[in-house]
């Protein structure tokens, strides 16, 4: 299946994995990649040594393209970023802050950059300065979508920039990639549904969690990390923001968050941590492979626009 | 184009103009089922009087089929529905309540009975008492959408029940009508871009408001008419919820909200007026006739679909 993302990230799906911290690590951005999609590694809690170490363990586990994701707000992130282009890592994804600078020299070594955003200021102002894509993320995404959904908000934006759109939040399998694709975006990204697949490093216990929840069970706060995000909705999850003061500045309130988000995802443990998640959880009904779960998607797309009435 | 809506109903378009109190009037009704799609009257405000004469009124304007709409929450909406059934409106709408004792009624005559609902729950129940469709209303909506967004919510639905989707909430052109049909719904209800058409009686100044505001221009809050409800942000709606004290009950916000609404809608007064609204405002560039807007997001529809990738 082809579209002007498959033709600028040189890949054979529509089909990315975000970079999500301690999620989307070298086995699972490889499979995804291996699978004809394009994984993106999170940089966001990595040291420089621990960057480089992954970029490199990409590497050795495919040699098909993938991206690197960074959120420059995090300390470090910039740092992180000169690294990849050094490593001349075939895609470049920012978000929370202004990439500029990144695009000329992923351009130099025939990179690609890929801007993270939730509204039309931001999307206007990264097609300004160049970057080749937007990764466009709706209100129904886990973590930080903005205010807008998916549904009304790729038109919009594919309505004011010229440049190709990924749509994230709220996808998980083909009826949504077919959907993003009359919308107007031209691929979509997965986190979800892609941390409940096999290879994802999501503890067992949270996985089993997302199967048990539905489309219903998230929350979404400025009172866990300090921005709007959302989260899977448990006992503790309400716990922990009804224990977050209205007054809290973002920067403590964000720091709180982080061993939190720990807990959930390598540890499994729910009742310390709380799960990064988009509301599409509740259309998650199994843990297949990442190979089983592309082909699943893309065959489902193709079976829906055979049936769409004219 | 054909689906399973339009074959139930009997028109020729699978759009529909929902039941929205002082907007969807006789006049804008007749419009929409005379351009091929199914005008839903809102009978929310009216008296018994008030609902018989715009029944018959409707059935002056058109000899197609056309729905009738009610809150059941509302005082006096189970007489006026009582009235409905005794016109024999073709299709009955209801929704804020347990229909079930519609269903045998409007099958008698041949009518047909569509629930709108925005969860899981109250989708089952409605299917279970044997209702012929569902209008499922996305987090994106005007008003009373739920905290589900269309994206999840559709296809979630469409996997659970077994009768026919109007996808309502962030629609307003021809790529959400084949992103909806692609999710798994069989037709789109349009609010806000109906709202926004020549034959809609919303005041000038509040559709020259539309046509103002962007997509991120809402807000979704409780703080309105009690029930988590979705407005246009204004200076003057800012400070309406800011008044409305942290524990005042639904029955005197709801109350408060009905002039504000008619301030809004009636006098294009929004200093003093609150207009309902969806995100996808932020879409709406024009104020066509309800006959252009149909004609355009069938036709816009229909390219798409010739144009998604296999």
């Amino acid at each position: 299946m082809h579209t002007k993302i498959t033709k600028l990230f040189n890949i054979e799906y529509p089909i990315l994995l975000p970079g999500m911290s301690l999620i989307s690590v070298p086995k699972l951005v490889a499979a995804v990649s291996n699978a004809g999609g394009l994984g993106i590694l999170a940089s966001g809690t990595m040291s420089q040594k621990e960057a480089l170490d992954a970029i490199r363990e990409v590497k050795s586990l495919t040699d098909k393209p993938f991206g690197f994701g960074a959120s420059l707000m995090i300390p470090g992130a910039k740092e992180n970023v000169a690294l990849a282009l050094e490593e001349e890592v075939p895609v470049i994804n920012f978000s929370l802050g202004k990439g500029d600078w990144i695009v000329e020299k992923t351009h130099t070594y025939g990179g690609k950059v890929i801007a993270t955003v939730v509204n039309e200021r931001h999307a206007l102002a990264a097609n300004r300065y160049g970057v080749d894509a937007l990764l466009v993320t709706g209100h129904e995404a886990a973590a930080h979508g903005g205010d807008v959904t998916s549904l009304v908000l790729i038109p919009r934006l594919a309505d004011i920039v010229d440049i190709p759109i990924v749509a994230a939040g709220g996808f998980g399998d083909g009826r949504g990639l077919m959907a993003a694709l009359a919308l107007g975006a031209d691929a979509i990204a997965m986190g979800t549904r892609f941390a409940s697949t096999q290879e994802s490093p999501v503890h067992g216990n949270t996985k089993q969690a997302i199967l048990d929840r539905s489309i219903s069970d998230t929350i979404y706060t400025t009172k866990f990390d300090g921005m709007p995000c959302r989260i899977m909705e448990t006992r503790h999850a309400i716990e922990y923001i009804q224990q977050t003061p209205d007054d809290a500045d973002m920067f403590s309130t964000a720091l709180r968050a982080g061993p939190a988000i720990m807990s959930a995802i390598v540890d499994g443990d729910l009742d310390k941590g709380v799960q990064l998640i988009g509301q599409v959880q509740g259309l998650v009904e199994d843990l297949p492979t990442v190979e089983e779960l592309v082909q699943r998607v893309i065959t489902q797309a193709q079976a829906i626009r055979s049936t769409l009435p004219n």
